[in-house]
Parts: structure tokens; sequence; C-alpha cells
């Protein structure tokens, strides 16, 4: 259910979000509170920013390994219907996720074999594909992916502990906004600073699953491994098609979204590639297991679907009943979910920070923050997940199916790009790398198709329309970036600065140390200095003519009349006149504006701010320089 | 019930709408279609822009004739605890409220003919007072009363609204907001057209209303003007106290504010002055006989107090049944409820502009608009009164009590500046008008104290806090623009413009066609010109100087590496440095910058805000001139 949030406040609070986020992390002091001492950049490389891989780990797993819970679960729940005979099946059904787990992980422990500096499906499609538009899907497919990531972990985190404490029902959103804002400071903190708080939950929530996998086998060890409770064995369901097949296996293939954050992150391990590697390994088998084990011991129990009560909820209540271990791991399991989106926030500024480096995306996102993280792709994703939590009132079920059909499409351009690299560049044992990769390229190929196919109606068409709008704005970007540095090109060595002939055009409104000051620095750079007053009937126009002999004249003085009350109209009348002017068009026109500086920020209220608007509008609309001068009210 | 808001909504909305309203109102297209073609400054004294007085009559009117359905009913409530044997005293209660109407609309009048060109209690106080304070808190009153005016009004209209259409209930904030937005619309368009929409349904209601007095009188006369369920007359309830009575009486008086919008709006009227007072007998007149009619039918229908069930409406019930008058006649209750706001976006920003005038608030009210109303001032009015709504998520119950105190304590202070004006000035019969006036004084003297003792725990405590602090703003704005004008002030005879030294800066990034731009104009136009690149390492540095050598060194280059990958902190450093300067400190220090200008607005986030930042960081901190070079891609 969408509550009924008036449409403006999603798209306010976002765009309040980036602009506070912005003035931040331009100025003050609050910054330095918030965000911790700027950073050197030669402290980038030092070993206290980088992460051993055992700390990584659990960082960069959460978003993966938070989904065991669920994705068994997700992938017989599409079978249920068909009755009790179909229970053994989640066993096949999770092996085969496993299967694929084992195969992907083989495939990414490639990539970084290729390419040990890291970087996933975009950079390994960068290398391996003339067409730089495959690259892009995969980069386009994997930055929706993470938005998605941020949106429906944290709202459906919240929403479960709303479910538990009805107190929150009507908090959800301000709760998952808050959330991800709390996320999004630790992250700009930095890399290190975030891991010690976020790798415990997560190290906590994997020793749990892993208990209960062995109690599981203690319990089945004292009383039998086929129990009372236990469902048959073996028997093919009536009305089983392959369609329904397939739609269970692609849900239970969400729980394999996330895996490629540690491809991304090669950076950030203090071992590099061989960390990498072999948090890649662990991660492999602690899911493998947990997701094998877990299955298992819901088919001993013959545990069912019950949409009120998850099976991870039934299975701890048949062993430990409604106790303390129940709540511990009910909690672990809500706080994971929340910490799942937070290694997003690893993967998404360093994606975006390589597209970008490459011209595809804004530059801003290349550039690194105080604290050496790139800050700029972390508000990006905060405020873009903000937008889908306030669009979506927090309640994301109707954005789950968008959600797993981005990641398999960059694995499959992956797999290619690599299988293509080692058919290029050979070396030690190639045909067998070669061989793993287009292995891994067909399966994933026909885990997109079967998500795509099976999903469609259910979201899944979104992402198809907006990956190529994505495609298309980072080919249009990039276009962009190629003109103007085109247009801002020359030739070193016979292009030397020329004498301009400039005209200064002083905005007066009196004759007053403003003015004077105005006028004096007007006289003091340039030739032909002319004054302009705008006045709003005779009267005004009269009197300042009469001042302006009585001043001594000191340049000429043009005036006139704005009917309208305007400013700006017969300003950019009269620069348009002088464009003409009689000795030929000037090379520049330059506007002077005396500005009252007052001594406290809040007096700004107190005086016009015309300068700040003629300045906008000319920078918008002409081709005028607009000099300052500021005027400090004196001690 | 105050509805959960987040609370940054309120505050969020607040901004987003004077934004919206600021950039509507300085740039745009938008603008023109939703407010109209510009006016110019001689057809402000034109007749179309202004009213003859039986169209002005409803607009200024229905804040105070609004009130006619609910002031008896408010009044009798408050004794309602004391048995059926007090109903009877309506009658008297309503007979003071219509004595003292009676008194101020004589008193405004005497206003008008000693003001002829306008002004309320500010104008009269101002004038009569030698300490500025009073004139203040007159003001700031009446400034309090017409937020208040606006946002109790509004919110309390879509209330009623929402209780007969629950479908509503949810969107009750949102609707107040968009209601408001419109007001506000529509007046920005001009006082004459707001006057086209206006005033028809506040005709439609006062018609309505006297319609309802006589088929009260025509029920009377058939079954008699004692009927049946008449209560008896003239019995002194038990447990009267004096208090409870005065309280009654202050409730009562809830039905008299918006008297003052006639007076401060004398500019509007077509004929002035004399429109004016036609304009006030009229409205006593129909607001007398509406309210002591009203009320004696009341009394002889014997209704009683419903909080359920308005006694208007259990009246109209009895004369016409659930039918199709009733309904008409409810809705426009309820109508006019919300045009009262209406009356609010003419006194507000006139009053605003006349305060701001004599400098005591922010010199921007005084500015009119293209349609030649005080456009800042409606902006600011609905911007307050949105917050207001906001804050308390329109439900407004609370703000009632605040309501009467502001106006009544501008009345007196109006009255008091009369009295003395007659003792000062004399002229034809002034004795009567002096007795007139200090008799008015007297009784809202007295009505103020009452007001503030039976309501101040309700709320009244709150308007006896802003007060003060609003008159202390005031007086310290005042302050800061006496103290510019004297730093500002020169002796015009001997006070030339000098020939000022100034030293150049240009930031350079790299070689290309901008900075050969920037540093031809920066040689063209001063001596000392020198060229500042800000790295953030060794390499990049080395690299700049080379090439600036092959450029052939046009300026001297200077180098500054940044290690925390900032610009304005070394930026400053260098221009403190320069600020002692060998050959002396400059007059002036001029930073120029080159502007990319790019073909399409929003190419403007592909490109670093730099020279944005640099811009406001300099304007906010240092003396500094900054001069933007544009550089437009060629075609």
């Amino acid at each position: 259910m969408i509550k009924a949030t008036p449409w403006l406040h999603p798209v306010l609070i976002s765009l309040a979000v980036v602009a506070l986020m912005f003035a931040l992390f331009n100025f003050g002091n609050v910054k330095r509170r918030l965000i911790g001492r700027p950073l050197r950049t030669r402290e980038l490389n030092q070993s206290h920013t980088k992460l051993v891989w055992g700390i990584a780990l659990p960082i960069l797993a959460a978003d993966l390994y938070s989904s065991v819970a669920y994705g068994p679960e997700a992938g017989i729940t599409e079978l249920s219907k068909l009755g009790p005979s179909v229970k053994w099946m989640i066993i096949p059904i999770t092996a085969s996720t496993v299967l694929l787990l084992v195969i992907l992980i083989t495939s990414y422990i490639m990539g970084i074999i290729a390419y040990p500096t890291g970087g996933g499906a975009y950079a390994i499609a960068k290398d391996n594909f003339k067409g730089r538009w495959i690259a892009l899907v995969a980069a386009s497919a994997l930055l929706i992916d993470y938005v998605l990531t941020v949106a429906v972990s944290v709202s459906s985190g919240i929403q479960t502990m709303a479910s538990s404490y009805p107190v929150l029902v009507r908090h959800e959103t301000s709760l998952s906004v808050l959330c991800v804002l709390i996320i999004l400071f630790v992250n700009l903190r930095g890399v290190s600073e975030s891991a010690k708080v976020f790798s415990a939950p997560t190290i906590f929530f994997m020793l749990s699953m892993l208990f209960v996998v062995g109690t599981g086998f203690v319990n089945e060890m004292h009383r039998g491994f086929v129990q009372q409770q236990t469902p048959p064995w073996g028997t093919v369901p009536q009305g089983l098609t392959l369609l329904l097949l397939l739609k269970a296996f692609s849900s239970a293939c969400s729980s394999l979204t996330g895996i490629e954050t540690i491809s991304n992150a090669v950076p950030i391990f203090r071992e590099s590639q061989a960390g990498a590697i072999k948090a890649y390994i662990a991660l492999g088998i602690i899911t493998g297991v947990t997701l094998l084990g877990f299955s298992y011991h819901l088919y001993v129990q013959g545990i069912s679907v019950n949409p009120n009560n998850t099976m991870l909820s039934q299975l701890l209540l048949v062993y430990f009943g409604h106790g303390v271990i129940y709540q511990v791991i009910i909690w672990a399991t809500l706080l994971v979910l929340i910490l799942a989106a937070n290694s997003t926030f690893t993967g998404f500024p360093q994606l975006s920070a390589l597209v970008a480096g490459d011209g595809f995306l804004p530059r801003a996102l290349v550039v690194r923050g105080d604290r050496l993280g790139y800050s700029n792709g972390m508000i990006v994703l905060a405020a873009l997940s903000i937008l889908l939590i306030e669009v979506f009132s927090a309640q994301t079920n109707a954005l789950i199916p968008l959600y797993s059909i981005g990641v398999f499409l960059a694995f499959t351009i992956a797999q290619l790009g690599l299988t293509r690299r080692w058919m290029r560049v050979k070396g030690r044992g190639w045909k067998t790398k070669a061989i793993i990769n287009s292995f891994g390229a067909t399966v994933t190929a026909i885990v997109s198709i079967v998500v795509a196919v099976t999903k469609f109606t259910g979201g899944a068409w979104i992402v198809l329309v907006i990956l190529p709008i994505l495609v298309f704005l980072a080919t249009r970007i990039r276009t962009h970036y190629n003109n103007v540095a085109d247009a801002l090109r020359m030739d070193i060595k016979h292009s030397p600065p020329l004498e301009h002939r400039v005209i200064s055009v002083v905005l007066v409104s009196s004759v007053h140390e403003i003015v004077r000051q105005t006028v004096s620095f007007a006289l003091s750079t340039t030739n032909d200095v002319v004054a302009l007053y705008i006045g709003f009937d005779e009267e005004s126009i009269k009197r300042m003519e009469e001042k302006w002999e009585q001043w001594g004249s000191p340049c000429r003085l043009i005036t006139v009349k704005s009917e309208y009350r305007s400013l700006l109209t017969p300003l950019s009348r009269f620069i348009k006149k002088l464009e003409n002017y009689e000795g030929g068009k000037p090379d520049h026109i330059q506007l002077l504006i005396g500005q009252f500086i007052p001594k406290r920020w809040w007096h700004q209220i107190l005086h016009n701010q015309s300068s700040l608007l003629i300045r906008t509008w000319m920078l918008q609309h002409r081709d005028v320089v607009v000099t300052t001068l500021p005027f400090h009210l004196p001690k």
C-alpha cells in the first residue's frame, strides 16, 4: 500500500538533501565536525585508509549475505501453491543457486586475476569491446541496481522493524530517510572509519547463521536426518511447468545480487588482488554452506511458506523457541539488511568515478572529498535512493522485481569480456580460463533472459526502458566534453594574449561612497567608462543628473527610464546598443557593480540583491564581463 | 489532534515557496503567464486598477463579515454550561458586540477624515506619538493578526469541508497550502483582477445571511415573536460571575477582527476617502443587522449550543430543512471563510510597505511588483501563513485564542492617536470628534485588557511575547539602515574619484582559450597581473610551469600546491600575502575567473562550479573584486 504523500515532498526533500550536502561539503565548520579533518592526497595510498581482507569482507559482503535469509524462501514461494508435495524442491532450487554462485565467484576471480587493480564489469567490457555502449550498458545496469539496493534494503529493514513496533508505522519514510543519511555520513567520514562501525554486525550475523546451520545438524544427529515432519522426497508435483520452475529459480537468484561489490573495490584491500581473491573464496564458502545447510534444515523440518512468518523465523522457533536467541538473530537479520545498503556506498561511488573519469558522467563524480572518498558519488546515491524511498513511501515491494536483472546483465557482459581477453592475451592456462568464463557467460546470459521474461510484467520492463536512456545520456555527455575540449584547444606557440578593447559600464543608483569607489576603480582600469542610471520616473532621473554635475561628471552619465520598474530589461537593451558602439564593437563590455557587504550575513535580507540578480541574468544571457566591487561597512 | 508531520517538511515547503516565488518573480515567461503583462508605474493612479466602493466593500469586508456566522455562538458557548436559563443572554452579549462595532466604525471614520490618504493604526500612531515604539506595537500587532487570519480562515474552511467529505481528511494540510497559493497568485495579478474573482461569493454570502434574517422575521410574523420553544427572558442564571460574562463578551468580540482592513486600504477606492466612509457605513449596517437579527432568531427558536452542529446550521434546519437552500448557504459560509484570507492579502502588503518605507522592515517590501501590488509583502504573508499551517498541520484550534488581542491593541492605539490629533489640530467640531475617539479608546482599552486576561493562558501570552520581539527587531533594522546611510554619505563637492592601484590575479587551470581570453583581459586593463595555478600534486604543477613557459610567460605565474585538494584555502592564503605586497598594499585585488558558459543551461552540472564557489566565498570573506569573464562555446 502506497501512502498518500503530497507529490512535492519527495522531490523537495531530495533537492534539499543534495543542496544541504553540497553546502556542507563546500563550506563551514559543521562539515569538520561531521566528516573529520581533511586528509592529504598522499594519505590515499597509506595503509590506514585501506583494509585487511578480513575486515573488508563483511563490509563488502553485507549486500550478498543479507539475502541468504530470504533467497531459498523466495524460490520455493513461487511453487508453494502446488501443495506440500513440492517442499523437497527447495533443495535442488537452492543447490542450483549455489552452483550459480560458484560459477560467478570463479568467474569473478578470473576477472581479478586479469585486472589486478580492480574494476568490475565496466572496466572489463571497456577493455575488451570496441563499442563503448557495451561497457555503458554494464555500468548503467550496476548503477541502477546499487540505487535499488539502498532503497529496498533500508526500507524493508525499517518495514520489518515497524511490524514489530507498530508505533513506528507512520514514520517509516522518515526513518528510512534518516537511516540513509546516517549511512551517508558514516561513509563520508571515509572507508576505514565506516568499516569499524559496520563490520561487526555483519560478522555477528554470519556467525549467527552458521550457528543456526550447526544447530540444525546437531539436531539431526540426535533426532535423525529424516524426522517425523520431513516431507517425502522426489515426487514431481502435478502442475509443475518449466516456466514455473524457471520463475522459482530466478526468484531464488535474487539472493545473488551484490557479488560484484568485491571486484569493484579491489583498491580498498590492503593486500589488493590477493586480498580480494581470499575474500571471494571465503565469501563463497560461507554463503554456499549457509544456503545449502539452511535449505536442507528447512526441508527436514518440513517448514511451509507463510506470508506472516518468514521461514527463518519458523526454523528458529523450532530450534530455540520464543526466547532470547530467537530475538537476537531476528534483530541481527534486520540490522544486516540495513547494512547491505552500506556496501553499496563503496561500490556506487567507485564505479561512477570510473565512468566519469572516461567522460561519460559529470566530472564532479571523480573529485575526491576531504576524506578521500568520492563524496559526490555518495551524495548522489543517497539522494537518488531517498527519492525512491519518498516516492514509494518506503513501501518497496514494487521495487523488488526490478532488482536482479541489472546484475545478471552486467555479469554476462563481464564474462564475455573476460573470454575475449583470454583469447586475445593468452598466457598461462588461458584455455581453462576462457572455458570458465565462456561457460559463466552462457549461464548468466540464460539467467538474464529467464529473469527478464519471468519478471517482465512485474517491473523488469522499467529497467529495460531506463537502461538505454542512461546509455544514451552517457554518450551525449561524452560528446559534450569532447566538443568543449575542441573549442578550448589552442596552438600554444602561436596564440599569445592580445590587447583587448574594454568598455566599462558602472551601474549607479545615486552618488555615494560605493559609487565613488566603483567609478574610481573603473577609471583606473579602463579608458572608456560610462555610468548608467536606471530611474523609475522623470523626477528621480532629473535629480540624479543634477547630482552628477555637482560631483563634477567624472565620466559620461547615461540615464534610462524604466516604466516597468525593472532593471534587467533596460540594462540588456543598453548593452545591446553598446555592442554597436560608435568606435566599433568592443572586445569586452565590463559591467561594474558596487556591492554593499553588510557586517552580518543576515543583514543581507535588508538590502536589495539586485547585484546578484544582475549577475545571474548576465551570465545566463549575455557575453558581458561582470565585476563586483565589495564595499564593507567601516567598523 | 496534530498530525505527525516530519519536522523538516513545513520549513522546507515554506522555503521552497519563497524561493519559487522569488525565482518566478524575477525571471522568465512562466511569470508572464501566471501574473499577466507588467504594468507601467503611471498606470498606478489610473482608475482601472482602482475599485468603486461597492466592489471594494465585499473584498475588504470578507474578513469581518465571515465571522458573523460564529460570533454570537462563540460568546454564548462560554456560558452554556450554566444551563438553558442562560439562552436569552445571547441577545445582550451580541448587542454589546454591535455597540462596540458601532463605536469602532465611528472611530475609524474619524480616522479616515483625519487621514484622507488612508493609513490605519500605524500611520495614526506615527503621526501623533513621539515614541516610535507605539506605532510599531500597533503595526506588529496587526501584522501578526493578518498572518493568523490567513492561517486560521483557510484551515478552518478546509477543515469544515473535510468533515463533510472525509476523503479529504488526510490532505487537509496540502489543500490549505494549495488554497493559500491560489489566493496568492490571484493577488499577484493585481487588485482589480482579484476583485472580479473574489467579490461575488462574499456578496452572495451577505445576501444569504440577510435572507436568513428576513426569513426569520417572516416566520415570526406568522407564528408569533414568542413561540412555544422560546426560552424565558431575563432570569439571571445561577453561577454567573463577572469573569464568565467578560469571557463570553471577549469571545463574541472575536467576530470584530478585520474592521481595520478598510482604513488601511483607502488608496484602492476609486472615490478614495468618500468611498471608504461609504463602505464603512454600509458594512456597519449590514453587519449590525445581521448580528442582531441572527441572534434574535436564535433566541426565539431556542437554539442550543452543540459542538457537532453550528447554531447557524441548526437555525437553517428549522427554517429550510435539509434541502438545497441549507446546502447552498453552508457552502457559501465555507467559501467566505476562505476568502476572508484574501482581504488580508490587501491589508498586510499595504501595511508592511508603509512600515518598510520608514525603514523598520526590509526595503524589498516597498518595491511594487510588475502588476503594481506589493508582491514581496504578499509572498511573505503567504510563506508565513503556510509555515503556520504546516506546523499546526491545518489543525488551528490552538491559534484562535491568539487572534483578537492584536486587533484591539491596535484599535486602542489608533483611537488614542486620533484623540491627541484632535486636541492638537482642532478644526470644525473637534471636541465631538475628540470625545468620540477618547471614548472609543477607553472602550477598546478595556476590551484589550479583558481579552488579554481571559485568554491569557489560552494562547494570548504568545502574542504578548512575540510583540516586543518584533518591535525590537524593527528598531534594530532602522538603526542598521541609518548606519549604512551614514557610512555611504560623502561630501559630493570634495570627494572626486581617485586613481586606484589594482593588482589582478588570474586563476588558471591549464593553458587554453579561456585562459588566453582572461589573461588578455587582465593585461589590457591592469598593469600588475599575476597568474595563479593551484595544483594537487607536484607533477601537475611541473607540467603547468612548462606549458606556461612554452606559451611565452605573458605574465608572472605563481604555483601553489594544495595537499587537501581544496581551492579556497590556498587562494585565501595567497590573497592575504598580496595584501602585504612588495610595492605596498594595493587599493584593490582583482580576482579574474574565466567562466565556461555551456550552450544549454543543464550542461552546467557537467562542469565544475568552482567559479560560483569562489565568488560566494570571496564575497562572504574578503575585500576582493571578483571579475567573471564568460566564455561561450562557439556555435
